[in-house]
């Protein structure tokens, strides 16, 4: 996958020590219809097709409230990207863009984020729309969408802790 | 940090095995105004004051094209973070949230992301307004906000890769 002989025209690579700054926990896996890249819609859509985030059992009591969501933000880990690249050509056309002005999966830590439609929560598992990423792909957060949400601790500026 | 003692009340946690699933590599460092937890603001806001992402040198051509957003997004390593809560009380009055119910920096994989205003680019340093975190945050990615993103690639059904 890390082939340098892979690069598209002008793409660049950077040569890299292994990563080991920190270290993440899969929480669970995420269930959609598309079991090849090939597959996969370049966008999420949330009239998309149902997917499924099945949640290791450890984790399900932590979705009291979410329920309260029609818009999740979900994370997951794009575990068949490489991570070396600083310039990619999307269309193979010898144009490349920077890694950071893409939304490709090839980035130096491959996390996904989707905002997704909630459809429903069955125990552990959340029916959601909007997403499109491979069967099988590691979940790794969930949230509430950041412009629904109300932090539920006082204000700052409200008397503190 | 993952003292239990350190619970509030109805506020639960589990044991778990050290994470292991997959590893992250730090690309550079936010700075930001605020130098303890207690003085970071709840959310952040587009009007809020500059703050920096700094990228290592390796990253500064992966930022080739970005300067085309006004709007961006994020991710960072909420590194000062316990990792084990199922439920917490964000007011400490006894009333419990399940953790992905809550945008809180207190998760099992403490990823932050947040939506940015780009201000401007200089040496591999970006000014945007915005954030929430403390200074020294570790930067994780940098993406284009995904409602402004067009793919660059050639749609699925107009012919393939």
């Amino acid at each position: 996958m890390n082939d340098p002989g892979d690069l598209r025209p002008n793409e660049e690579a950077v040569a890299l020590e292994p990563a080991s700054d920190a270290t993440l926990r899969f929480i669970g896996t995420i269930h959609t219809p598309w079991r090849d890249r090939k597959d996969c819609p370049r966008q999420g859509r949330l009239d998309g097709p149902e997917c499924q985030l099945v949640l290791d059992p450890v984790w399900h009591n932590a979705l009291a409230g979410l329920e309260d969501y029609d818009t999740i933000e979900v994370l997951y880990w794009l575990d068949q990207s490489r991570r070396d690249l600083i310039r990619q050509s999307p269309r193979s056309d010898g144009q490349t863009f920077g890694t950071f002005a893409l939304r490709s999966p090839v980035r130096p830590n491959p996390i996904g984020t989707s905002m997704v439609k909630l459809v429903r929560i069955e125990k552990g598992a959340l029916i959601v729309r909007g997403l499109d990423c491979l069967d099988g792909t590691p979940l790794l957060d969930i949230k509430p969408d950041r412009c629904a949400f109300s932090p539920k601790a006082p204000d700052k500026t409200g008397g503190g802790e």
